[in-house]
């Protein structure tokens, strides 16, 4: 199990660290029915801002939620709530640390988490929260 | 292209419905590297509150994404910001409706969405908001 309420401390942090490759975001893409030519389509792409192909935001994301659920607080914990700033694109290829640090313990057991990615360049490229309910 | 900022209307609504399965579920777990036994261990996950393996709730909020950057306001839209709340389980085998509304136009451009998750039995799962920027 997860370290719970009582054994969390303000500042504690787990991180989880991984390369975003082509064949997660073709798969995230067919598991999630987001087509958007932005992650699959290399000649429309080219056209953007963005120069190619991106991760989705919500891929990219979800390696918090990996964190908290089998590191900080680990297996166990009750996910409320989560807050996401998309603040830099990810390409493909990118490798991606999702940090979780413990913020502010709450009343009813729950737990306020700071939530960031990081890409390989140690810039921000996801911020936000979450609001946890960690293991009895 | 999606609808621009001068198309969209409040109270624009467009959704997007799926029935997440298992190989869902683990090749999302394969992806994001979140083998929290919640999801992916039957035997352990009966004896949690739920009773039984559930979706991770990233995925569920990732279909409102689905919505966003393929059809309200659609191909081109840069996604800001998203805040979800995870607001009850989604099973394996359970069909979500991922919602999206306009509910306000802002400043520089900006759009604010109210995003919000179904299930079969219209009960809400997911609910919040993103911020975005329709494309030009």
């Amino acid at each position: 199990m997860g370290k719970t309420y009582e054994t969390l401390n303000i500042g504690d942090k787990d991180s989880f660290e991984k390369t975003l490759s082509e064949s997660d975001v073709y798969l995230f893409s067919g598991i999630t029915g987001d087509f958007n030519p932005a992650h699959i389509n290399e000649k429309e792409s080219m056209r953007t801002k963005f120069g190619g192909r991106i991760v989705h935001g919500m891929l990219t994301g979800s390696l918090i939620s990996t964190v908290i659920g089998t590191k900080l607080p680990g297996t166990g914990t009750i996910y409320l709530q989560q807050d996401l700033q998309f603040v830099k694109a990810v390409r493909i290829g990118d490798t991606i640390r999702a940090e979780v640090e413990v913020v502010e313990k709450l009343e009813k057991g729950r737990v306020l988490l700071k939530t960031q990615c990081y890409n390989q360049h140690d810039e921000l490229v996801v911020d936000g929260k979450a609001l946890v309910l960690p293991p009895k």
